[in-house]
């Protein structure tokens, strides 16, 4: 069988930020292994040591790339600690980070089979105690990339860590709360509501209560929003988001990432 | 005719920001359909919703690329309307985004043929009502990258939207008035008087004034502005700039995007 | 022999921010000339002028790239003036910019071998006076990654510019003072005090003096650090840094780049 001409890709999502050098440092290393490794960043602006916010960005991203992509996720409040590495392969693509939970969806698929990253053959010498991005995330992906086995990352886990479900709880009857789970930057308010776990939404009237608000109004575009007001939008990404027309719903709303929120359903 | 080795080029400008996943999704879906595709980013910091500075910023940096680049737009407030999406072919190059004004100067050029992107089997499915960028844009480009003929993207149309020109306008026998266009990153102060379009600025003095200020001094150099004071640079972007030594001119000034600035040549 | 399948790698370090235009404009001119290349970003928000964040920066970023990579290090601010440009040879890298002592470290290794770049056929014409990264920086680079030999580029220089030592000095018999080189997007807060230049560290209790703050607890990972407080950290850059766990040590200290620091070995 040819070997396909396109190149493997890295992508990856931190949050290291775009002011220092540790991208840089990794996508020296990620291509000194691997030239022809195709890195994309999908963001390295996540809140720092936010694992939820990581796990929201992942979901929103990795379904839209190509078979075989390998997914390099830092979040890592606890490089360096007894804290596992873990390579998980699902949806024929691979998983590469901290086993702190950043990988809490990906490993509940039925699909998902984990490895904890042991073999320090493929890591930098020595490896920091606070870099892991560099010295093992990064030349373990191109490790791969160049067509490295998963088995040789290390041996099959059964335990990933897998943090409790985000999904809202129920609280009534006709009620459940949420959370927000990322402001994004036009300051459309995202919560923890799927429109896929409430198929109801789409025969039922339904207020979402946010801060001080009670969103009754659902509209299926930006623009449709009357000026000055927030209404409620089933948004790109599935989830129920509060928006405003061409201005901050975040701001208009007085509330930040992680703030709960209400839904009911009338 | 043999093909080129080289990938074909697409370039992103977004008010997107960087936070967000929705630039990951949409590299995504290109590196899904065109795996060869180059994707460069221009911007994704253009100020929400600013058509003026985009189109500032898609003129500073489509003429710097190769024949063939396919350059996608989007800064879309009117996403989900009824606004059209729109491939412009001019200077060998191709350009794609909502048919909102943000193309006005391609648009004008005596080469310009312009399409309404109709071809709905070229998009993803369902298309959502808020992220054309990773619905329609992302894998229309993808398409185009791939060799996809421009015709085959939707009929020719001679109506695309063209906003009239930010040129300055004559308020006087030798005093035009026109805006600021964008601020830099370094407080340099981007005005929308062109040079190419004042050639008496090289024989007869003349001053500019901006906020509070009448600036007369002429320098060729940063570095040729006294300390504590703001001159006029002849700038690399063709426009007349106002700029401080190491120092923020906007901030100086006190001046935004948008204020007004007043060209009298003496 | 054959010709590398592998891309050659420029990689950019600049102070230009990401809003801008001007990183676009050079990749633009970098891919008009040398389609094949791979434009690395290693960041663009270094602080506006700063050759000492810059120096540190290329420092933390360049040894990890594979041979032959071309780093090209904006940070300008006498673009225009007589200041030279300066191509150097070291460590099997290439390192191209404005010739302000941003290579300082580069140029005093055993290996170095500098040019000044004075070659104008391979400038874009005409060069403007306020943006060499787009005329000269770019189209140099992108020549060398298809194949132009050094020597092409101007004729070799020994007087390269060299700032002093930016490290500590010794202050008494077991004190030095130095400074905080760089603050990254934790908080976490780089020292100038090179655990390579102090093998004493490993050995002898010390403290360091940062803002009102003497620190004497040494830790191995962030982790490790009680909530509450700031610690020393051997950090993976080689530097002492100090650092909080999940909280900003340059906000709990109170200091900023450039504030001094001072190492005392009991």
């Amino acid at each position: 069988m040819p070997r396909s001409r396109s190149p493997r890709i890295i992508t990856l999502l931190t949050d290291f930020g775009q002011h220092d050098h540790y991208v840089g440092a990794m996508k020296g290393v990620i291509l000194s292994l691997a030239p022809e490794a195709l890195v994309v960043d999908v963001s390295h602006e996540v809140a720092s040591y936010s694992l939820a916010e990581a796990r929201f960005m992942l979901a929103q991203s990795w379904p839209y790339f190509p078979e075989k992509t390998i997914h390099v996720v830092v979040v890592d409040p606890g490089v360096g600690t007894t804290r596992r590495a873990i390579l998980v392969d699902a949806g024929r693509q691979l998983f590469l980070g901290p086993d702190n939970g950043v990988f809490s969806e990906i490993v509940r698929r039925e699909d998902a089979r984990a490895r904890v990253v042991t073999n320090e053959k493929l890591f930098r010498n020595p490896v920091s105690s606070t870099f892991h991005g560099r010295d093992i995330f990064a030349p373990v992906a191109a490790h791969l990339a160049m067509g490295l086995a998963p088995s040789r990352v290390g041996p099959r886990v059964d335990n990933a860590w897998v943090d409790p479900l985000t999904a809202p709880t129920r609280t009534g009857k006709r009620t459940w709360s949420g959370e927000i789970v990322s402001i994004d930057k036009f300051g459309n308010v995202i919560t923890s509501f799927r429109t896929a776990e409430f198929p109801q939404l789409a025969e039922r009237p339904f207020v979402l209560k946010v801060g001080l608000a009670i969103l009754g109004e659902v509209v299926k575009t930006y623009a449709a929003i009357p000026s000055g007001t927030v209404a409620v939008v089933l948004a790109s990404h599935g989830h129920l988001e509060a928006a405003a027309n061409q201005d901050s719903a975040a701001r208009r709303l007085g509330v930040a990432c992680g703030s709960p929120v209400e839904l009911e359903i009338l």
